[in-house]
């Protein structure tokens, strides 16, 4: 069995690779060549041990996945990560297994990735200041990958408590070159760009605080009743989605759809697929608010470790030199 | 990642050890140590190539397991098999991956492990006649498996073509010793024990056919609409199945169900499980007919998986002689 361990990950797979793997298999979802399956959510013998399953296929790698996570809080007193992924890989054609690809850290990049994308896609062109809210593991993936897209001059993060934000901001300056402020939750909000990315159950932010022409990225619910922003914005805002169906049950959108202000057949033209084929119009001018929700789907798990695998598979087998001609012993 | 192919499992890993494992999974089960979670059905980019997702968690052993499987008729066509199954397994306790299995050929002796067990607490002791109807693949792992659980000195197979016939008669007397005859469906449902381990979605035998004191194992309703008994049969047993609320839902069980004759409250204390522990009456009399419904459950996946696992663990990081002293060199 192809193993691609999460020591190969870090070592060989970029969050710029992955954005672009992940790109393409939102085309492929847009153009109606994949297929999101149900979503499994299980539990540990302890019931605080959440053991997860989603699959798909991509038909932008033509690959079938499931990826297992485990979000294991008690892992943190045993010195192990709280958040473990596994993702499988089989062809789509035959069945036959590809490839086991360790996905803790890769699920950190390929849920960055639609963040990226759709900044690409919807922050304006000279957006340079990056609000974030929220200073936990995740949040290094989305600034890491967000900066890539636009001039950022200035980090200006907000965490709840002081613990581990030391940390963050020598991680944050490592990976950007920019030494990030911690701000109160106002200050950040008035960034720019403003990225959520938090566990919440009520919202992070204050309608008021949020600039005309500000994207807003909502990374935090996958899960229901999580919610990070005030109904009233995102019902203010040109909202999108990264799959309509799972956003109004699990996403930010879910207390929009709850309180009946949208369904997800009027979300079918409004998702980051649609935007990145065309079919999507972007921000009509840079006075809007655009909010992207993002509940992470497995079309993500199967293209970032797609490329995870192909990465790899070139390092460990390594194609001939077309230049030199093969001689026969 | 420790992993175990399909070779290793047809080379070290006995029909025998997968029932004794099953065994113990369902004891589990029934003692409130385990959890099956919803089941994903999904498809390939070619609808007829089913692609179906269990996971669960197995008390016994202490995992957490996935099986992912394929069904692909036209992988025929290309040399293949066209069923494929792997399982991957993790820590019930940290959620860290314990393995990789690949389990086609052990997919087989999971599911006949059951019908073994079946046998074992609800067969007459003297049952020496043993009927099958379906001569397929699986056939073989269900007789291989029965045989070992009561003396049986006869074997009646009905076929519904003779297509592969010769290959399935040359199999079962290599692997058990007795040449299976050949025999229509009636003569088959005669026996003392009877299998039917066929895709049929109406009943392959008439209620008549059927002598007072058999065992019936029905290992083939996995799906909606899947129908191996007329409903009339099914009624007038004792009926026990391996998960009630999945039996009424896709195993035979589902036909009684629909009609408003059982539920699955009903069923809660006529499994597999129960019996093993103790919990359930097996059969009444040497006249009474039971049946065991076999629908097909996640702890079967991850039990036997986690077997083949032990199994090639012990070859590869064999134990030293703890009779033999240590000696520090």
């Amino acid at each position: 069995m192809f193993y691609v361990s999460e020591d190969d990950v870090r070592s060989h797979v970029s969050i710029t690779a992955v954005t672009e793997a992940i790109a393409e298999a939102f085309v492929a979802l847009d153009q109606g060549l994949s297929a999101i399956f149900p979503v499994v959510r299980g539990w540990g013998s302890d019931p605080t041990h959440f053991y997860g399953v989603k699959s798909g296929r991509d038909g932008g790698c033509g690959l079938l996945g499931t990826k297992m996570g485990s979000y294991n809080p008690s892992n943190r007193e045993r010195g192990l990560p709280a958040h473990l992924s596994n993702t499988m890989l089989f062809d789509d054609v035959t069945g036959m297994p590809v490839a086991v690809v360790a996905a803790s850290y890769l699920n950190g990049m390929r849920t960055a990735a639609v963040n990226a994308l759709a900044v690409r896609m919807l922050a304006r062109p000279d957006a340079w200041q990056l609000g974030v809210i929220g200073t936990g593991g995740q949040s290094i993936f989305e600034i890491d990958a967000v900066v890539r897209e636009r001039p950022i001059g200035r980090i200006l993060a907000h965490a709840r408590t002081r613990l581990g934000s030391e940390a963050f901001v020598e991680e944050v300056r490592r990976r950007t070159g920019i030494e990030p402020e911690l701000v109160d939750a106002r200050t950040a909000a008035g960034c720019d760009i403003l990225v959520t990315v938090t566990p919440a159950n009520r919202p992070v932010i204050e309608q008021g605080w949020v600039r005309p022409g500000t994207h807003i990225s909502a990374m935090g619910a996958d899960n229901i009743g999580k919610m990070e922003l005030p109904v009233d914005l995102v019902r203010a805002s040109a909202l999108y989605v990264d799959l309509p169906e799972q956003a109004v049950v699990i996403g930010e959108t879910q207390h929009l759809a709850k309180a009946g202000f949208v369904t997800a057949a009027q979300l079918a033209d409004r998702t980051l697929g649609a935007l990145l084929t065309g079919r999507a119009k972007p921000r009509t001018d840079a006075s809007q608010i655009t909010i992207f929700d993002s509940s992470g789907i497995a079309i993500q798990d199967i293209a970032a470790a797609h490329r995870a695998y192909r990465i790899m598979l070139a390092k460990r087998h390594p194609r001939p030199d077309p230049r030199r001609p093969r001689v026969t012993p």
